[in-house]
């Protein structure tokens, strides 16, 4: 594959960007890539494992030269960050992020943006329970989505350059509105996230079934719940309050669809419970033949590599 | 490993049952194994994959002479199946059964156990999404725990032998009272389960975003329930009936803490979140320590034998 970028900086060395770095050095995509974390732990552990071919002590110093800059910070640091690197930018270069939220990182980040420079959100729908400088692995983004969700005017060179990034990491690219993006994420992401964490929360509080057993039978259902409700506490926190409108709707109808359900059971209704359960049934086989998952046991996870 | 039942009858040809077959020929655990189905489609499948040494066309054919008679029906299914098979059973013999629930399991099949019959209900905490004949594989046991819940009087030495059979399949075993059990199964599989079909119905039901950009998007958190949510429809349907009270008990203390969070989301509190977040994470390390799950990306799921 031939090099998309000269310079790369990441900013914030977790899984997505840690993942990014791997992915980009094993495609040949881009030149040197500089990356910055605020905690100096964090960089310290990066340098040792030689993540990034240079690690910066400071978010300009990382930014400085570079032709695409991605934020890849939780999503409630990004206007804060871009404020602090802005000066440093490169004029013609490209800001790009990966949050999970789109309308508010578009808000927060924008005004900071300098004229010349490009900003392009973005958003890789990938991802694992793990987080940290050294959870990244080159094939995360492997066969996943990447959406692509221009502001108004962004440039068509541009936008197809980052396009290319992606697509050289392994990812399929869309182009997605970010109102849209938002409720589409709220429902494939953000509500079920927060109702694994809330069925792991009960399950730690019930007095009467102790933490050791809930650990102990977790198997088959509550085992998937908690891997999911082991995701990086101040991401999901930013999550859950920049995508606030799109979360509380979809949370409202599941509600509503739970209380039917609910009532099923109660009065022992139980058509409605299989009718219920056969259409779910349907739309799982949608999503293996959609090529999202896998129908072998082991759910086509491989073993990553760096 | 040594033969520990002469003759072993599997009611009920789907998953668990087929699994069973696998597991115990392949560690010499049973002489003859037969099988018998409600459906012909089904008895027709497992004759022609091998599955049982004899599939019988009734079920008194199949317990008769049996040591051990297991029922792998739905739990609703199992009174009626009780009824039927009761006048074939062998003085001495032992009938035991996989159901997700225990309470209603005694109440409906103990009445027809006729005396001299020993009858020892017991979970086995391992499953998969698929179901039908087709779906068994050997190791769905290995590791994983089986639940005997004796009730008043069982045989010490009829429990010890079932306990022997469970463990020569790779499963670890443990004793629980049926009340008990109902009430860990309904937190750590019964409520996560219906929450899981909740969710996937919203997804499929919201107009603004389409069941194929739910399919498509559905990387990290939906999708791995939709894999819950696609299990046998009739089995949870029946889990759910007889299981009322605790299921019901545990989906009110879930809404109650969902709403918490959701006011939380609502009024921008982002510390409970954080705080919330970070408490569940510490649950999924406790499983990885306990052994049920891995920490591996593949999460420890391994291919099926037969």
């Amino acid at each position: 594959m031939s090099q998309v970028y000269d310079r790369v900086a990441l900013i914030g060395l977790g899984l997505i960007a840690s993942s990014m770095y791997w992915a980009m050095k094993r495609a040949g995509l881009a030149g040197e890539v500089t990356g910055y974390a605020r905690s100096e732990a964090t960089r310290d552990t990066a340098r040792r494992i030689g993540l990034c071919d240079r690690v910066c002590d400071s978010v300009t110093e990382a930014v400085e030269g570079a032709d695409l800059v991605v934020l890849c910070v939780p999503v409630g640091a990004m206007g804060a960050v871009a404020a602090e690197m802005a000066p440093a930018l490169k004029p013609g270069a490209t800001v790009s992020d990966v949050g999970s939220v789109k309308r508010d990182v578009i808000s927060t980040v924008a005004p900071h943006i300098p004229e010349g420079v490009h900003f392009i959100p973005a958003h890789p729908l990938a991802g694992t329970e793990h987080s940290g400088p050294e959870s990244g692995f080159a094939e995360l983004f492997a066969n996943r989505w990447l959406l692509i969700v221009p502001t108004e005017g962004s440039d068509p060179e541009a936008v197809a350059r980052l396009r290319a990034l992606w697509e050289g990491m392994g990812a399929n690219v869309e182009e997605m509105d970010p109102d849209h993006h938002d409720l589409v994420l709220a429902v494939t992401s953000h509500t079920p996230h927060l109702i694994a964490y809330t069925m792991v929360g009960v399950a730690d509080d019930l007095r009467r079934v102790t933490d050791s057993e809930v650990i102990k039978y977790s198997a088959a259902g509550f085992r998937d719940f908690t891997r999911i409700a082991a995701s990086d506490p101040t991401m999901w926190r930013d999550v859950f309050l920049t995508n606030k409108d799109a979360t509380l709707e979809i949370l409202g109808r599941f509600t509503e669809e739970l209380f039917a359900l609910q009532r099923a059971i109660r009065t022992g209704d139980g058509d409605l419970l299989h009718d219920y359960f056969t259409r779910t049934r349907a739309i799982r086989r949608g999503i293996i033949e959609a090529g999202q998952d896998t129908d072998a046991p082991d759910f086509g996870r491989v073993k990553g590599t760096r």
